[in-house]
């Protein structure tokens, strides 16, 4: 039975690993990096520092990641791309294996694994492949790192929140909220709330020596996100950002 | 001026700290540590443990929190509570600096000072009453300890998530959410939900080696949760527990 472990590792800085997640990593047999996009710029260096520091031992596996395919079904187009993941994270573990590599199998998140990442359900995938037990390691999120350097709270004294996509915000502010974090945003939704009585704080790089905050009224704030959102991207070659908007009833 | 640090040391597994939670242990001049119902049986052992493994010369003072006065309106109810917390810790830094004592004051945080807590508010009123300047060091949510323990993700595929509190549940299903996270329910909010079709995740003692777990329909898991739910508060005399529920749509 393969023991793989999925590793929720925060949001770039090394010191957000939990002494947990340390363990594990050194724990590990073979440390899976699955590089994709950004993370073959400043992303995979991290990674890479995370493993050389932590791992005991460990054979790590660097490898590229396929892109998904654009156009068509959105999730259909993911479900395909999460096999073709899948397949390969098979064939990694299957391989290593073989070379009678022991059976602790290791993954580092960004993140936290529960948190709109896709690992959970490639495991699953590959566990219909390969006798598999999944166990996760939570890790700091991205809200939580928002929130820590704002030194806000996520919630107002007793009341809920809705976490959301860009893409979703596009179709309206959610209903009965009045705290909404929006992640995976390309760019830009929170242009198309209504900005009256609205306050935005918003995160780039969170936790990286590149960190990038802001916060203020969403009718003065927005169009300066957007700038900075701009500019940063230009600089980097890539943008990982996040806010949180907070809206006056009445 | 005064560096007061919120550290959030996760939900009851002393592993669930990050470095950056130990570094900030570790570096602190006085550790406050407030024991409330309880904490004073279980947690305020865990809370030692981490300061007697971590601390590196902090003074270490522990002191009872007043009870919240019950009845009357509840944000009233609340505000006035954190307004004597907020003179308690006051006091303890004032007479702490008055003996000499170095200016970096940390306050550990069950699970992450964002997420229904009230550190940060208690630290706003601190500073209206002395120099301070607040940090916060995010730490593991027991939303991704419930989520790991079960190794479910948070979200469906690119699908929103709203975190509400047991009293807000009861006023029914949220708009809009087919997942909900459920905090601070003193027990059997999800009773008051249409069964149908929903799908509950619930843990208790997250963390700890206490931990219990239960997941299923909710027709059928709701009556056995809380069978366990009481039965395990009578053993240990208190309960700290979250739940998430998942409806399906149609």
């Amino acid at each position: 039975m393969i023991e793989l472990t999925l590793i929720g590792i925060g949001t770039g800085n090394p010191d957000h690993l939990t002494i947990e997640a340390t363990r594990a990593i050194a724990a590990a047999d073979l440390l899976l990096v699955p590089l994709k996009g950004a993370d073959k710029a400043d992303l995979a260096g991290l990674r890479r520092h995370i493993a050389a520091r932590w791992t005991t031992g460990a054979r790590i596996e660097e490898f590229d990641l396929p892109s998904r395919g654009q156009g068509g079904d959105y999730l259909a187009g993911v479900e395909a791309w999460h096999d073709a993941i899948a397949a390969l994270w098979a064939a990694r573990i299957a391989a290593h294996l073989d070379a009678g590599g022991g059976p602790r199998v290791a993954l580092m998140v960004w993140g936290d694994p529960s948190l709109y990442d896709s690992s959970l359900r490639i495991a699953e995938r590959v566990g219909r492949m390969l006798p598999l037990s999944v166990r996760v390691i939570a890790g700091i999120t991205a809200i939580q790192a928002l929130c820590a350097a704002h030194a806000i709270p996520l919630n107002r004294l007793g009341a809920p929140v809705t976490i959301t996509t860009g893409r979703r915000l596009r179709q309206g502010w959610p209903e009965g909220a009045d705290t909404v974090v929006v992640m995976l945003d390309a760019g830009g939704a929170f242009l198309s709330v209504p900005p009256q009585g609205v306050t935005i704080w918003w995160g780039a790089f969170l936790g990286m020596p590149e960190q990038i905050l802001d916060a203020g009224p969403l009718a003065e704030a927005g169009g300066r996100i957007m700038r900075s959102r701009a500019a940063a991207r230009a600089a980097h070659g890539w943008i990982m950002d996040i806010y949180l908007m907070r809206r006056v009833d009445g």
